[in-house]
Parts: structure tokens; C-alpha cells; sequence
């Protein structure tokens, strides 16, 4: 057993960077952690290049329930350094991007492709995430030096130029989570060429949405949110904005493109906002479209399931199609890596990433909170 | 012009027989309709052979606001008995299918199939019905002795088979519109072989949705309903039932196959219900299923637009799929038609359609509001 | 009846203009067409802007059996000048593009979007052309001042943004053919995101299908043609060559990218290229790759049906999907529509559009024998 | 190491069933066997309850270049007796389906439901099958008492009801090929409900695919066959016949059903016939329609590719699908399995699954390869 740095859950929203033990391929004996000492010889070592930091971060961190000490972080780009004994296609000395879904690719919901919702990785629920404390399978976070992933031959995605990876890393950290998390959404919301968008809200993941829009060949894309910088951002990219706060949003719409209704719309906002932000793309939805929903709502509350007041005659009228849920990120990610390495999409500039030193993690975690319009990326 | 019978409106949910004008090709002057007196060269006159009765017919009558006099139905089969200038394809004495939706043919919406939301045949909302008011286009209703259909060409299913369409005319009726919009609801479900299907409601449409569920090869087909008769007939038809108003649906869905969630559900039963059958069949679909709402959910109230509290978490947590909205008959009248027409389905013991001579359709329209289990087809 | 300019075959593969007879909405008295005299009221008469020059016009008019005088063209961009009793949608003065496809709207093959395979246009033959003769439905060609359009309210693309439509007449000239037989042979080959593809032939419609592919979000284009100049202009435009006669297809694949394979593959070259050019892409794409064949083949021969010998093992081991056909260019015209408004397609550098004075056809179509790199439209 | 019976190619088209060497979770030291003595932790041991009989076999073992005393069969189903360090999912005890295409689960085509061309269980080739030599990968074959079946957490189809598994084993027997082959074809084929089918072939294939087209919904299902008792065990299972080498294709679907063309066509026949198969498919299929070779058709001949005369011109005039190759079995074994499961398909009368004592099998072996109408399944 070593010891290593880590970005660890610190308390009322913050985090600080310890050192923490780490045991190889043996799963860890770290807070939070499930299956401790349990060694996975399907699993590979990997020393971490980039590890981003995301929102939901953010909301697990300002979780009073989620355990102290808790290694953060599911977005990681690494080389690997060890393989477990049943690990045959992956090799040591790889570059590669782990999708934020942990997954067996032996049940029935991988074998569908579903590998947000892997029967075996959680022993309470479908589905895992590395990083997001018991409730989400109590898997060890991945901003820290080392990472263990479990089922390599199947959840690692290797970059075959290694070169032209590496010239890119800051591009290819968004494979792991917030591209193929926007990219879901345009392809769930049936984004093809010559459509319009609507996107609710303008963070990372609605950029990355607008990007995978552009992508699939979509002739205007509208980004919806009510913070200035956020706007200006997305403006400077070319895309078209609008203040959910300042104007109802198909009267806005209508102020860009002369017509009140787009053909695909998307939530990239999540539970925060109420049901204000899916009523409002249910509404500037034209009949026969889609509605895709990535911003996270969650399925239970304190008080029993918690509903959600939604105009569902609309959706009966125009014969919409609503879908949501979690990216099955792996399923993304070789046509993603393809468009970035071959410079379709710049990553860099689309999501504002910015390359932070490993030890400055709280800091930030603290400017990310603060709504600083920017994908900031810790390496270690 | 001449005077001919129809079912017309004749307030608090009842209706009468009497003779009303007709015109030919001219729009009638008739209560409710709109375009009265103009000459539709793209229509025909189809003299009616059965013409059914169908739920919203019943809400339609019941409504105070609409005009006395209207003639009902929107569901005929028939033999085309004249022709406008324009109509190429249909020929007088053809044996003919209407879908209920009215479309032209020549908009942006009908040119992708979605015939349900044709843009042109009503004036203050997209797609319009027969015999259903203003509100829904202001068409002349089917249920009366002759009927102008407009765009023929494009809205008129013939048979080729004009002696076996004869023979089963009870059965066909059925494709005017129940079944195309059972079909559709299974089809939106995703319905496929070896699939199990969870169906709200055992009235004639979850009748036909269980039927098209067979049709497409799903192996558990089960209807939830409260009302024992229906629950009764689905079970002599080897469906599977449970009673929602005893059993939580997880539970009666557990005991009949030993596991709580099905790959598919739809509801059949509409707004009257509350959000407690959309939250049921979102509770009871399979993470990655779909949920399909071919029940009627009003887009508009009369306090603005009508909200229901609905489970979003379960959705997103399951990444279900759900759709809803009317029918496009057109599109299913030519699968459907050959499955009845070569017996793969029967659809008169499926929809228990009962014949009932025309004038006796008040009698027919009292006896399906007090819910008896039966599809009631007026043979003028 | 008046008399108008028209482009018309003389005979061994040249055309001339001259002054033919033109009659409204009555079908023109010309050779090689069908219906003459009959009075369309579902058609309009549309002044012609623009109209190009297709490849197949030159098979036709070098087809020793074609009606001498036969007028030419089926690609035309052009204003409504007067409209049938029977048309609804389509208005005096909407500036629009022509399907090349002749179709009617009201038959089972149009109800489905197979525009290409109309079965009511044409005695002899599933789908008809304008301008082609006898033997593809017998309809006036569109190289001419003023034509008559059948079935207007089907047929007929109408630019909502006329002025929009104006300012872009040459780059919008190609979606009459070949923007969507290009579009639909990148779709039939299921290019996508990421995608590389192999285009044979970088003729016209090889260059359509490459910026089909662009707008898909293929990341790799590569156009084999031997002719140099063609090469050329497609280098010009970003795409990768190579040259088939000098190269083995798949060493020539390796040679750009590093790997034989490509995911899709599509013959824009025909049958003039024998069974090589089909064996070749076979022979390239990828296992479960899609092959598509734009290129015309003809389903008879002198001597019966003409057999191509074909790597039909190649398709089997590898599971290929291979599609071929005409494009149903109505399908894909709004989308293609918004893509070239929003300047997403420069359709005039990537088909090296040429405006021609319309007295100057006869040179035009000897230069586009001769095998210029250009896309010749006549402006009457 | 111990010994046991299995059943091993004899030379000449024969085969006899001696003792050979088995070796639990290590690769077996056999003929034509790769990877010898290599331990595979991934793998199970399986004790073979049936093992079928399929016509690649005959093809096999009549191959002069196959290594003698090479163990057979790829179709198996039986129980799990022992279980690698790596397998996850799988149990001992387990009743279960093996698809005949050995996979990975963890290569790019794998990823992609394409286990029929892993990318990593042969040296030579994409995709291999057990007991078909080292052409296709080099596994030890099936028919035998126990197996060592690779990647199994991934290849192995458990059977959750293990009573009703055996309650209905001749039954499930199907599941490991033949049934996955028919269905695969019918998919392919794009066969739904109401469509017309034309299967070329009732032999164990074609049958499997017209029970399979039943099951998705054909109202037409019509098989060619000049043998006249396959005609006959088709007819006596209710679907219509004709005899190719009596009539032509065409006019024999006519005489059935009155019309030309069906919407959908499979060649369950394969290379044996030529091209005659494959063009008078292509010439009943309606345009539109599919065209699915589920008969193999070899990549490599003794003198380079072989080329076969296909009708092109045909698939473009009419713009048909053409797809073909192998099944991905374990894709469709949980329909499939639930279907039968469930009495929607009685696969021993449809395919006419005959049990044989497994020391008969060189007596079946002849039986079949005389064209007795049958499928014979092992029963160690």
C-alpha cells in the first residue's frame, strides 16, 4: 500500500487535497468506498493526466450526508500503469479517457448499450459513478494521481494515436463526462442537419450541447440563461442567446428566427430550477419534436417521490417526445474522440476549459461555484 | 341539396336522429361547421355503412359549449358515391376506410406522416377531427347516411378486396380510428417481440393497443382497469388484468409475472384519471422502457394551462422515453387492414363491436356511457 | 397557346434552342410527351429562373431512340406564374425549386416519401422524370422559359424567404437533383458524425454527396475519380483524392488515413464504370459498413437483364448493407432548403456552379461532355 | 486432464464419436484447435444437455482440408459445472444457451451488438464459431460432454426460470443458431406486421425464418423449396410453398397471393445454388422492399474473389435493401428464449427437432445430409 494526493470532500461545500491511501488494484480502504480490499483483476491502474471538475461535483460535496474524506471527481484522462490478470485488450503504457459510468459489460442493461444503468456495479441501484459517495455505488473518486477502474477491458476507451491525444489532453478530458453528457442530449432530442435548438441553460453542459448541435449539423442553435457572462461566452462562439429571465422564452425565440417554435429542445439545467425550465421547452417545442432532458431531476425527495407539475397537455397536443436521463458516455466516446482529434470541434474553446494545478482543486471548486463561466480541469 | 338522417347533438350528453341537409361536394350548412356552402373538388361523397361511436364522442356531447345540432361521429366506412373534379385515385364505388383525422396532403406536417397535425384543415390549431366542433376544425360529423370527404385522394383507405371487406365490415370499422390508435400507442411503446406491456385501462382503446401489442409479437400483455366487466372481457380474450383500485400496479404486475416492471406501458384512459395513471405506468416501466399516453390530456383549461404533478425523477432515473399525442390513422390503415382482412386479428371479439341499427343510436350512445363493455357501430 | 424558347434534343447527342409551343395549364403538344392536351387544374405554370444541367441529359440526348425535339431538363428553380383550380398551397408568385421526381401524392408509394417511385405519373414504370422521354413517364422537359409543374401542392418547394431564395438562385438551383441524390446517398450509407467515407466518382454528384457528408459530420471525405481536374477541384475544397486508375482503392484509403477500411462507401459513378467501381467500395468499407450506389444502373438490357459480376461473399462476410436508387428529392428539400439560406453549404464552390446564358445551352451541354469540372445552370 | 466422448470429423463428409482430452478451463489439446493449454479464466466448463446438428457442419466435415479427429458442433446448450477466476456473472449450476459466434465483449464490434466479427477471438479473421477449424478461429467444437465455452460472463445465455428450460429443452436447443439465423434474416429483411414474405429455402434456415417472420407480424409467408418434403413440412405448419424448379419465383407468388412481388425476400439457401437464388429474390421483392441473405456466400474462392452475376440493375430500379451475413446470435437470444419460453413459438414442430442419442451421431449426421426434413439434436 502507498499514499497519494487526492481532492477529498472537506465539509460544507469545500474540498482540500490530503493524501490518502492507495493499494494498486485492490479497491482502496477509503471513506465512502464499497468492496474495500476486494481485488479486481479486471481492473487497470491508472495514472491521472486530467481530471475535471463537474457540477455534480458541486452538489455532492454540498451534500451534509455525503461521508468526510470522500476522494471526489469521475472525469478522468490517464496512462495506464498496471493491469489486472483478466485484462487483455488494454495495455500498459495506454492513453486513455474513462467514461464517468462505471459498468460490468456483462448484464443485460451493457449489453442494450445502457452502461449508465449496469446492473452489477451498485449494489442498491442501476448504475454507478466513481467520486459520488455510497448513494451512487460507493465507488472511489477519480481527482487524484492514481485511479483504480474496474472492468478495464470494457469501460476504457485507449486514444490509438497516443501522440495526438496527448497534444489534446485539455480537449479530451471533456470525453469523459460533459461531451458525451451534451451529445446524448442532442441525439435524444433527434438534433439533425437543418434543425433548430433551444438549449436552457449555458454551463458546460449546455455548451457542450450547442456543440454537439453544431456536430450534427443543426442551422441554429439558442442558448437560455439568465447569466450575462455565461451569454456573452456562448455568444462569442456563434451561437445565439436569450435571458430566460428577461423574456419569455418563445418570444425570444421568435426575436431571433422570426418563429416561435424550434424543433428540438433541451434541458441542461436540471432539478434546481423547478419545473419552470421543462415547461418552457415543452412549450417552444414545435409539434412532432423532441424534448431531451440532461439536467439531473432527482427520483426521490425527503417526503416521498417527488412530483413535478408539468404541462403534459402540451406534449399530448404537439405528440412530443420526451426523454431523459444519464449519457451511456462510453457509447459516445470514439465518434467524440474522432471529432476532436480531427479538429471538428475545439473542445478548449467551446467549454472554456482551464488547466488548474492539482493543489489548487479548492480554489477552483470555490470560482466553479461562483458560476465563473469556465470548465476547469485539475492535473495532477 | 337534400335532406338526409344523422346522429346530431342534442345537449347534457344526449343525442337524437333527424334529418339534417346535405349538398354533395358543398360544405353543408350545418351547425358547428365551418367553409358552409363552399364546393370541395378534392372531396367525395361517401355513403355510409357503419360508423362507430367512440369515447371522445361521448365528452364531445357532454360539453355545454358545444353548438346544438352538430352531427356527431368521426369513425365511417363506406362506398364512395361521387367524385370531385380533382380526384384521381378514388373511384365511385369503392369500399373505403376514413381516418378520423382530416388532412390535406399538401403541408409540411402531412408530408412527414404526421396527418394527426396537418397545418391547413383548421383554422385556429394544427390536425382536425370529423363531428367534433369548432374546436377541433369545424368538420361535419360521419355518423348520418352520406358524408363528403375532403382530400379523398390523400384521406381515403380503399380495399382492393371490395368482397372481403363486405364480409367483415364490423371488423374494419375498426380501422377509422380505435385501432390505428392502439397500434400507434404500441408502436410509440416500442412495443416488439417478446416484449411485456403494462395497458391503463380496458376500454376500447386498451383493447386495441392490447390487441396491436399481440400483433407485434409481446408475450404479457396485462390491463389494469377497475371496472370488472372490462377486466372480465380482457380475460376472455387471454390478456392478463389487474385492478388498480385494489392493488398498487407494481404489486399486481409482480404477482402475474414475478417481477414489478414491464419493458412498455400506456395509458388509455386520459385526463380523467389525474396524474395517477401517467405516475402508475412511469412507476411500473423498466429503466430504459418506453411510456406511451394515448389517453386524451387536455392542452388548455380554463384557469390556463392545465398542470399535472408528475413523477419527472422516475423518468430521468429510469431514462424512460415517453411520447404522446393523437393517432396519424392513415399511416397504420394498410398494415391494420391486412392483418384483419387476412384474420391475423378479430377485431370484433377483440373490441366486443356490436351492431346497432342507425336510429337506435341514442339507445347505443346511452348504454357505452354507462360503460358497458362494448364497441357500439351505427349501420345506417 | 403561345410559343416559348426550349432546349431540345437534335439528334446525336446535341441539343439546340428553339421555339416550341407552350399551353398553359393544358399539357404542351410536344414530341416524346404524354397526355397532351389534357388540362392540369392540380398544376401550375412556373416561369423558370434557373435550370441546370444534369448528366443524365447527356445519356439521354445521346440515346439514339429519344424523340428528336423532345424538350430537356428536369432540374428547375423558378416563380409561380399561374396556378390550377385545384391547387391550395401553392400562390402566384412564391419563388420555389422542383423535385426532379414527378409524383402525384395520393398513391402508396408517395405515402410512404418514395417520391422517386410514384406509381400514378408514368404508364410503363414506377416514378417519372420531366424531360427524359417516353421510357421515364413521357413529361416536357424544364430547360425552357415557362413549365408546367403537375400536382403543384405536393411537388413544389416553396422558399418562404423569397428574397433569401433570390440572392442564392444559383446555389439553390441544386436542390432540384443533385443536392439530394447527393444527401440521400450519404444518408442511405449511414454517414454520421465521425464517419469516414469513400466517394467514388467526383463528378457533380460525388461533390453533392461530399458536402452531404460535411453536413453529416463525417470527419474523413475521400474522392477517387481519374480525372485530374476534377481531383483537383475537390483538393480545393478540403476533401482528400485519389486516383483509381493509378492506385488500388484500399492501398489508396491507407495511404491518406492508415487503414483500408472506411465506414461507408458510395458509387457516384454508374454503370458506364462496369462492375469495378461497385466491387471496389465493396471492397473498402468496413465490416457492418453501409455501400450505397448513387450512380444510375439500369434494370434492362439489349439481351435481357444485364448481370454485374459482384463480391457478393465480400457483402456477406463483412455484413454490409448495400442500398441503391434514385433519391426522393422532395424528402430531404427543406432540410437541404435551410442549409444552404444559413450558409452552411456553399453549394456554388462545392459543385463549381456556372451561370450560362440560356441561348448558349448547346455549348454548355458540349462542355459538360467534354468532362469540364463545372455545374452548368441556363438563367432563361 | 480427463477424457470424454465427442463427436470428430472422420474424413470424407463422416464423422464418429471417440474419447478425446478435455482439460477443464484450459484450451483443450485437440486438432485444429488454437491457443492450446492456455487457461481461460474468463470461461466456464459446461456439461452439455443438447447439442444440434447444422448444415455448416456437413459443409465442414466434407471440407478435405479440415484436420481429422477435429471436435464438431457449434450449437449447445447445458448446464455450468465449473467457472474461471474472472466470471462475474455466470454460476455454477446455471442452465444456459451458448450462441454459436464466439465473442468478446470488449472490442469495438463488440460494442456494437457485432459478435458475429469480434475483432479478437481469431488471428485471421473477424468473428469465429466453435468446431468449424481454424478458418474460423480455432475452437473446440460442441458436441461433446462437456465444453469450454470462452468469455462467458459475455457469451453465455442463462436461463433465469431453469424448470421451464428444461421442461422445454429440444425447444431452447434452437436458441444457439438456428433460430438467432432465422430471426436475424426476417430483422434484416425489415419484416413487420402485415407483410409479405417470399424465403427461399425450407430447409432448417428457411424454416427458422418463416417462424420468425410469424412471430413479427407477416400475414404472408411463403417458402421455395424443390424438395417436396420440405414443402410439405411447411405447408403442414400453415405456410404457403411453391417449387422454384417447377415454376418461376414471380409467377408462383402470384398464383398464391395475386400479386408479383412481396415486400421482403431472404435466401435461406446460400452460394450451392449460384446466383439464381439471390436474382429471383431481388425479382420478387416490391420497390421499396428488402432483400436479406441469410445462405452463406463464401469471400474467397480457389482463384481470387468470387464474383457472382448479380440483377443490379434490378435493386436500383426498384432501390431495395440488401443485407447479409452472419447472425449475431446472443443479440436476440432473450427474445427469443422468452418467446419460446412462453409457447409464442413452438420451435420442435417448426423446425421438426428430432432428439438422437448422442453415440448416434454419425447416423444422423447421414440422415441429414440426405435431406431428411428435420433438425437433429444430441442428447449426451
Amino acid at each position: 500500500m502507498s499514499y497519494q494526493r487526492a481532492v477529498v470532500a472537506a465539509g460544507a461545500g469545500t474540498v482540500c487535497v490530503v493524501d490518502v491511501p492507495f493499494d494498486g488494484l485492490a479497491v482502496p480502504h477509503l471513506p465512502g468506498v464499497e468492496r474495500r480490499g476486494e481485488r479486481l483483476e479486471h481492473g487497470v491502474v491508472l495514472r491521472i493526466l486530467a481530471t475535471c471538475i463537474c457540477g455534480s461535483d458541486l452538489h455532492s460535496v454540498a451534500n451534509p450526508e455525503l461521508p468526510l474524506g470522500i476522494v471526489c471527481g469521475h472525469e478522468a484522462t490517464g496512462v495506464v500503469e498496471k493491469i489486472g490478470r483478466d485484462v487483455r485488450r488494454v495495455r500498459v503504457g495506454d492513453v486513455c479517457s474513462i467514461p464517468f459510468n462505471v459498468s460490468c459489460g456483462r448484464c443485460s442493461y451493457c449489453d442494450r448499450g445502457m452502461t449508465a444503468h449496469c446492473s452489477s456495479v451498485a449494489s442498491n441501484r442501476l448504475g454507478a459513478t466513481y467520486g459520488l459517495g455510497p448513494n451512487l455505488g460507493g465507488w472511489a473518486g477519480l481527482q487524484a494521481e492514481l485511479a483504480l477502474v474496474p472492468y478495464a477491458d470494457f469501460n476504457v476507451h485507449v486514444f490509438s494515436d497516443r501522440e495526438r491525444a496527448m497534444d489534446k489532453l485539455l480537449g479530451i478530458s471533456a470525453l469523459a463526462d460533459v461531451l458525451p453528457t451534451g451529445y446524448h442530449a442532442a441525439v435524444q432530442a433527434r438534433v439533425d442537419v437543418g434543425c433548430s435548438v433551444y438549449i436552457a441553460g449555458a454551463g458546460p453542459v449546455g455548451l457542450a450541447t450547442a456543440g454537439a448541435c453544431r456536430l450534427r449539423g443543426a442551422n441554429l442553435v439558442i442558448l437560455g440563461d439568465p447569466n450575462a457572462e455565461r451569454r456573452k461566452h456562448a455568444e462569442n462562439l456563434g451561437f445565439e442567446t436569450l435571458d430566460p429571465s428577461a423574456v419569455d422564452v418563445s418570444d425570444g425565440i421568435e426575436d431571433i428566427c422570426g418563429e416561435r417554435f424550434v424543433d428540438a429542445s433541451v434541458d441542461c439545467v436540471g432539478a434546481n430550477a423547478g419545473a419552470a425550465v421543462v415547461n418552457a421547452i415543452i412549450g417552444c417545442t414545435r409539434a412532432g419534436g423532441a424534448v431531451s432532458i440532461a439536467g439531473v431531476h432527482p427520483a426521490a425527495g425527503e417526503t416521498g417521490l417527488p412530483l413535478v407539475p408539468l404541462w403534459l397537455g402540451g406534449i399530448w397536443a404537439k405528440a412530443l417526445t420526451v426523454t431523459a436521463g444519464a449519457t451511456p458516455a462510453k457509447k459516445y466516446q470514439p465518434t467524440l474522440s474522432n471529432a476532436i482529434l480531427n479538429e471538428q470541434l475545439d473542445c478548449v474553446a467551446l467549454l472554456g476549459i482551464r488547466a488548474v494545478a492539482f493543489e489548487d482543486a479548492p480554489e477552483a471548486y470555490r470560482r466553479f461555484q461562483a458560476g465563473e463561466s469556465a470548465k476547469f480541469v485539475l492535473i495532477p
